[in-house]
């Protein structure tokens, strides 16, 4: 396969008080469209990753308001799956585009998550977990993410250092990256004493809470050809599901969807773990990376979120996957050859992984 | 293009109190794979349609538990745009097969209205609506529908009897509809008299809140004829987009939505409006029914809302594009040769249009 890239945008994540959904999405979208230089008559549909509009803004028709920023009469869809959302539109885009229905597609992905109307946050997000089997017992979506983490180190003797690491590291990178929600350099130490959300992980092993968007357009080869434009492509793409019950799961510290969808993404791109130049996997939780990295095959040579990843750069939910296309696309016009994108709804429920080529 | 439908399946509609959310898509994913007559093994991709379940019912992943329920991993996503979103899955369904991707996918359509946690249905279903600019004003789903219906009468002269009948006529074809929600035969008096909801509109103008699911098997052709089986065929698909917000629209009384998606799909199908026998049209208000015969140019001939449609058939919103699918596929089974479906989320904002041949 072969999507070519031919525009990005993300914008400040962050707790942007100042603005709503839609004003997110507006300088996403149009910020997407002035980097690929192509007009809005272009786009042939529209896919839009979120997860909690409707929680969080009542808002249940972001499609509509989308293909309004731009006056477009265009097919405009909202794709869900938690914090997956924003992958899960990618690849829908994808499939717009190898079905032959579109020629350039717009990706967005978008969360509000400060300053909405209905404010509980920690509530909406447990909303990626099992209402009738998780969340009725008092499982927030921390919580369910600490279980795992309790018994992987229980399992594997990983100690508390060693997982606070993936939080230093995390803000050691995104203080290079001005669209990041926290740049701050953190300690070992500050992890470890920061106040405790569901125990063993604190404040600082979690991703925050963040406003903001990120867009991308996608378009065949032969429209790419026809622009005669240098594009990073998309050259393999997976999407696995695991049960939304974590008490279904034969076995929790191993995420068999990411294991499937990476599984189907090499097959797909022809190439291998040991070829990933640069990955942005899905940190929600420090844990989640530990994880990840032994499901994706991934080696010591790669190199692992350098925006930040969901810890430092932020996480508005919807927006995640896309944002983290937007960064391995910009990582393969600099230095790298191939990158890669890992992005998670649920604990391990929903997960895509794209691999892209510079 | 020609997409074979392999099995579907209908849950009744209604208030169901003893069934949740994933009782009822379990009830018609099973259901569906018993008609198709295949096994999970063979379903590629899982698409599901759901509007408010992150409102209703705080769950924000269902594809998990579509997937869940069927013991999969395949990739499973939930498909979002209000009351369109049911049509919306399939659209997305028939992309997944047009790709290559899949040979068989399976396409939920689900919603939970009833005794839920978060009670405020009025709420939910005007996040169908603009948050920023027209329900943050106190406008409800009903009251946008109703200045629509004034502003339809005052122009063409259609009287208030007349709105009425298309209510009158939709209970006597729902009396047939075992699954559907309200058997009840009513007069234009009773829809007259029946109690306000948002002039000129009475509660009998209005389609009730359902719970429901649906589910439709979708294949490719060369799948279909392994089977060696006589199916019904998707032959054209349509989907638009209007403003989210009615102040941006030139024209509130033709819904360009409609128009445009209606375009598409006859053209992809290679037919015209005269040869549609039988339709299942959106008609959440008795106005939007009488809007659309017009924007989808249907004629005399054509049987309108055979299972009784919205309105009496019920509108768990995001199972009822899939279940007006599941209508159309049984009367092509029948007496009728070609059928449409018209599924529309938010007024007008969204729109999908499928042709169906027997």
């Amino acid at each position: 396969m072969k999507i070519s890239v031919l525009g990005t945008y993300q914008t400040k994540f962050g707790e942007l008080w100042n603005k709503s959904i839609s004003d997110l999405l507006a300088e996403s979208q149009l910020g997407a469209i002035n980097d690929a230089q192509i007009s809005v008559d272009d786009i042939d549909q529209i896919f839009t990753g979120n997860m909690c509009a409707g929680i969080f803004s009542n808002q249940s028709n972001l499609g509509g308001i989308a293909a309004q920023i731009l006056n477009t009469n265009v097919a405009s869809v909202v794709v869900q799956g938690a914090c997956a959302s924003g992958g899960l539109a990618l690849c829908a885009g994808i499939c717009a585009i190898e079905s032959g229905q579109s020629q350039v597609v717009l990706v967005n992905g978008v969360e509000k998550m400060t300053d909405v109307g209905n404010g509980n946050v920690t509530k909406g997000l447990a909303s990626a977990a099992s209402y009738e089997w998780e969340q009725i017992h008092g499982a927030t979506f921390p919580a369910l993410n600490a279980m795992i983490a309790k018994l992987y180190m229980h399992t594997y003797g990983l100690t508390r250092e060693e997982l606070a690491m993936v939080s230093v590291k995390s803000h050691e990178n995104g203080l290079k990256n001005e669209l990041a929600h926290l740049r701050k350099k953190i300690t070992v130490q500050d992890v470890i004493n920061a106040p405790m959300i569901a125990d063993p992980l604190t404040l600082l092993d979690c991703s925050p809470i963040s406003d903001g968007a990120a867009s991308i357009i996608l378009c065949s080869e032969n429209f790419a050809k026809k622009l005669n434009k240098k594009c990073v492509e998309i050259i393999g793409s997976g999407c696995a599901s695991d049960t939304l019950l974590l008490a279904q799961r034969e076995n929790l510290l191993e995420w068999k969807a990411t294991q499937l969808a990476a599984k189907k993404a090499y097959e797909i791109s022809g190439l291998t773990s040991d070829k990933i130049d640069v990955v942005e996997l899905h940190d929600g939780f420090s844990i989640v990376q530990v994880l990840s990295i032994k499901d994706l095959g991934l080696g010591q040579h790669s190199v692992i979120n350098p925006s930040g990843g969901l810890k430092s750069r932020g996480h508005p939910v919807g927006a995640t996957g896309v944002a983290q296309a937007v960064e391995i696309v910009k990582q393969l016009q600099g230095r790298f050859n191939i990158g890669m994108t890992h992005n998670v709804g649920g604990c391990g429920t929903t997960v895509v992984v794209n691999i892209f080529k510079g």
